[in-house]
C-alpha cells in the first residue's frame, strides 16, 4: 500500500460528505494515518465512534484542527467563516485547509482571508449526493465516477493543489480545475435552481385544497414524486448555499423564468412544434449523460 | 383460475402501457381470452408478435376492435379523436371502450360523443409510467400499488365501470373513482407540470454557452440528473398532454411562478426563515409519500 497521503486528516462536520470521506479513508488506509472529526453536538460525535469511521472526535473545532496537515470544511457554508475565526490560530504551518460547499466565491470570500500564511487553502466541490443527511447517510462509494472541482485562487501553492487533487481521486472522484465564478455558474443551472424549484413545487401542491391533497399523494408517482426526492434535502444546507450563490442562482432562475413563460405560451396558442422541440432537447441532453455515465 | 374477465380484449397502441397490460394479460390469464393489439406502424406489430405478449396484431384499428367485448386506447390522446372515428362503427353492443389517457375531460369531449348506442364508454388512467416509451418499454410489475383514476360520465353503465375497475385490479393497481375535472387539476400539478418545469430546465441549460455545456453533463449528478430523467419522456405523448389538459395546466403553472418569484425575493433579500419553511415543506410532503408507498 502507497504511504497515507495524510498524517492526521481533520473533518470538520460529518454529515453526508463527511461521513463518506471518513468512511473511505478507513476502508483504504492510504488517506490519512489518523481521521480526527468535529462535530457541533455530542450526540453526532458519539455516532460517529459507535460507527467506527474516526479514530477521534474533538467537539472543539480548533482541537480538533492541532496537528492536522489536512483540514476538510465539511460543514454547511454558511457556517464557515464562524468555523474558519475558530480554527485560523490552530492551524499547522504547511497543512492544507480544503472544504467541500456547493459555492466557491462564498467560500473563498469567508475563509480565504482568514487563513494564516504558510497555511494552503484549496476550495474544492465533490459534485455528489442523496437527498440524506447525518452521520449515517455516508457510504464508502459516493464519489466512485463523480466529478470534483477544484477552484484554488491565483498563486495557490501547486503541491498543495495536487495534494487535494490526489485525495478526490483516492475517494473515487474525477477532478477538474476551474474559476469559482465558473463553477458558480454551472452549479447554479444543474443544482441550485433544481434544487430551488423542487423545493418550490412542493409548496405549490401543499397548497392545494385539502381534498386534492390526498391525491397529490396518492398520484406522486406520475413526475412529482422525482421532485419529492430532490425536496427531501436538508434545509440549512440549502438555505446557505442559496443565499451564498445569490447572483448566480437569480441569474439562471430569471432565464428558467423566461423560458417557462414561453412554454406557456405556447401551450395556451397549441403551438405543438415548439413544445416538441422543447421536449427533444431534454431527452438529447438525457442521452449526453447516459453516454458519459453520469445518469 | 377465475374465468377471463373479457373474451377479446383489444389493445390500441402498445406502448409503455398498453404492452405492460398485454404482459399481464399474458402471465395472469384471467383477464382475457385473447389479446389483440393494433399499432400505427407494421414494424412495432412484428415487434409485438416477437415478444409473444398478443394473440393476433391488426394494423387497421377498425378490425382491431371487431368482436371485443373491452377496446382500450393506449395511444397518445392527440390521436384519440381520429381513433374513436375509425373504430366507432365496428364496436360490438355491450362492448366496453376504455382508455388510458392522462387528460380526462379532452377525452370525454373528443371520444365521448362518437360512442354508439349499447356500448359502455369508461375513460380511466392508471397514474404510472417510466421515461421509456415502445412495446419493448413495458413489464408487468407497472402498476403494482400504483392508483388508477376511473373518470366516468354521469349515468354511464355501473356494470362496465365495475369490469374496467376490475380490469386495473386485476393488473396490480388500486382504484379511485373521480370527476374528470378534478382529476385533470391533480394530475395537472402531480404530473403535467413537472414534466414542463423539466422539459424547460432541460432547455435553459442547453442555452448555456458551449464551454459550460460539458460542465452540466459532468456535474449532473447534484439534482439535474433527476430533472432529465422526467425529461426523457415521449415528445408526442408530452404535446398531446399539455395541449389536451390546457386550462389547468396553465393555472397550476401560473400558481408555481408566483411561489417562485417569491422564492427568489428570499433568495435577494436573504429571508432565511423563508427558505427553511419551504424546504421544511418539501420535506414534508416527501415524508407523506414514503409512508404511504408512493415513493
Amino acid at each position: 500500500m502507497p504511504d497515507p497521503l495524510f498524517h492526521r486528516l481533520s473533518l470538520l462536520g460529518v454529515g453526508l460528505i463527511g461521513s463518506s470521506i471518513a468512511r473511505i479513508a478507513r476502508e483504504r488506509g492510504d488517506i490519512a494515518a489518523e481521521v480526527v472529526v468535529n462535530a457541533r453536538t455530542q450526540m453526532t460525535l458519539d455516532r460517529t465512534m459507535e460507527l467506527g469511521i474516526a479514530d477521534r472526535v474533538e467537539i472543539d473545532p480548533a482541537r480538533a484542527v492541532v496537528g492536522a496537515d489536512c483540514v476538510v470544511l465539511c460543514a454547511p457554508v454558511g457556517a464557515f467563516a464562524d468555523l474558519a475565526v475558530r480554527i485560523a490560530p490552530y492551524l499547522s504551518p504547511g497543512a492544507v485547509l480544503t472544504d467541500v460547499g456547493s459555492t466557491k466565491q462564498s467560500v473563498i470570500r469567508d475563509v480565504g482571508s482568514l487563513v494564516p500564511a504558510g497555511v494552503h487553502f484549496v476550495p474544492a466541490h465533490p459534485i455528489a449526493g442523496t437527498e440524506h443527511s447525518g452521520p449515517d447517510a455516508g457510504f464508502a462509494e459516493l464519489f466512485q465516477g463523480r466529478w470534483t472541482a477544484l477552484t484554488p485562487p491565483p498563486g495557490t501553492d501547486e503541491a498543495a493543489i495536487e495534494k487535494i487533487a490526489e485525495l478526490w481521486r483516492r475517494c473515487g472522484s474525477l477532478v477538474e480545475r476551474m474559476e469559482a465564478s465558473h463553477h458558480d455558474r454551472v452549479l447554479a443551472i444543474v443544482s441550485h435552481l433544481p434544487h430551488l424549484i423542487a423545493f418550490t413545487i412542493c409548496g405549490t401542491a401543499d397548497d392545494l385544497a385539502d381534498e386534492s391533497r390526498q391525491e397529490v399523494v396518492n398520484f406522486a408517482a406520475s413526475g412529482f414524486r422525482d421532485f419529492t426526492r430532490i425536496a427531501a434535502s436538508d434545509p440549512v444546507m440549502w438555505r446557505d448555499i442559496f443565499l451564498n450563490n445569490r447572483e448566480a442562482l437569480l441569474e439562471m432562475l430569471q432565464r428558467f423564468m423566461e423560458d417557462a413563460q414561453a412554454m406557456a405560451r405556447a401551450v395556451r396558442w397549441g403551438d405543438a412544434a415548439y413544445i416538441e422541440d422543447k421536449v427533444e432537447r431534454g431527452r438529447k441532453i438525457r442521452r449526453s449523460l447516459i453516454e458519459r455515465k453520469q445518469a
